[in-house]
């Protein structure tokens, strides 16, 4: 039988990336994902188009995180646009949900509880994201420590591994990744501020999501059709 | 101006001691539960009642663990009683959580790093419940250093402590320090199986929660009435 694998599936195209990592390396994939408030469903019904696609089990976890605050991608507070938050990629920025990857992956250790799973594939990134904490190696380090402690399968000496396969990748490695493992691109969505555009929502090809997503396909020399460059237009439901 | 602590507040004897020891210790308690797919809504009802008590700020954050199972808690097995299930401290109960203590002390951080708070208090103690692996000291201590990892707060230096105040003492140690604390013990709740009665909850007084506190008291020598025992009746909403 195939070893299981948990997969943190946002539906942008890094998770997607993962997904596909997983699989490429012999683990039976299930998904997971988050319902926590964010301001818009598209990142879900991604996420749930990218599970489908691959034939992968897929779990919602509703965890209100706007309860807690702080964060534009939860509250009121404005969307950056235009490239200028990526200045100063040290810097904390306003998207930054407090201690998002600590919540989610704790989360995802339960459902490895579970389900027995013998790893958590995560697609965090260090070099375009190193203004968030809890995407750098020696969170996930400490992490990792943390869960094998906390959980059953952890104390019988059969703790998940942490794999984040994008840790060190460039927005161009991993957009060759993607392209190298055939995620289809055009179904994941980055944007954090979709437009609506009569019955559909659109992304906004503005905020750094967007940016971010764009450079590094150019960086990597594709060249893509605009939807999967920035993600299908989505039906509203 | 006083410094903040993020107490986790279930509504049970344990968490409610926590609340009052934040307070003794010269912080200002912010109480926070989760409405994660318990069976009950009384624990929630009685931190709710606990929080106005003290004065204290009160959030609720939803996370929804029934989607990740596991658990007579959150889930259709049946919860254990007449203390056979205590015999074996050392044993997983079904009443476990997977993860439970990782998942809530996430969500305690991310409300310690919006709120500035200085501190988190959790009510956790191995001497009775050592076969919940997440309420172990080694948990603890690995849970803090990834805490702070994580965190902005944590990143500048100013990590959240975690307090456990209760880690080492048993059942009748904690009884005498809630009536020391003047916790108002008849307003918590620890029964797992609460019984409809007409129109109220009343505690069922045969579950292993219902029992350990009984037996806490006893311990202590300490005579009270059935109320504070078991918790008081909760009127039906």
């Amino acid at each position: 039988m195939k070893k299981k694998a948990v997969i943190l599936l946002s539906g942008g195209l890094d998770s997607a990336t993962c997904l596909y990592a997983a699989r490429e390396q012999g683990f039976t994939p299930i998904a997971i994902s988050f319902d926590y408030g964010q301001r818009h469903r598209t990142e879900l019904n991604a996420a749930q188009a990218l599970a489908k696609n691959i034939g992968a089990e897929h779990r919602i976890v509703a965890v209100d995180l706007r309860a807690i605050g702080g964060s534009a991608l939860t509250s009121s507070l404005e969307v950056p646009k235009g490239g200028a938050s990526l200045s100063n990629a040290a810097e904390i920025p306003v998207t930054y949900v407090p201690v998002r990857n600590l919540i989610f992956l704790s989360l995802a250790t339960a459902l490895a509880e579970t389900e027995e799973a013998s790893a958590i594939f995560i697609g965090i990134n260090s070099v375009d994201y190193s203004g968030y904490p809890d995407c750098r190696p020696d969170f996930i380090e400490a992490f990792a420590k943390t869960a094998a402690l906390a959980s059953k399968i952890g104390r019988e000496g059969r703790a998940p591994t942490i794999f984040t396969p994008l840790q060190n990748f460039s927005k161009a490695d991993i957009a060759k990744e993607a392209m190298r493992l055939g995620v289809p691109v055009a179904k994941t969505w980055s944007c954090y501020d979709p437009q609506q555009n009569e019955n559909r929502f659109v992304p906004c090809e503005e905020c750094d999501a967007c940016l971010l997503r764009r450079e590094g396909f150019m960086a990597a020399g594709l060249k893509l059709s605009k939807e999967e460059i920035f993600g299908s237009p989505q039906e509203l439901p």
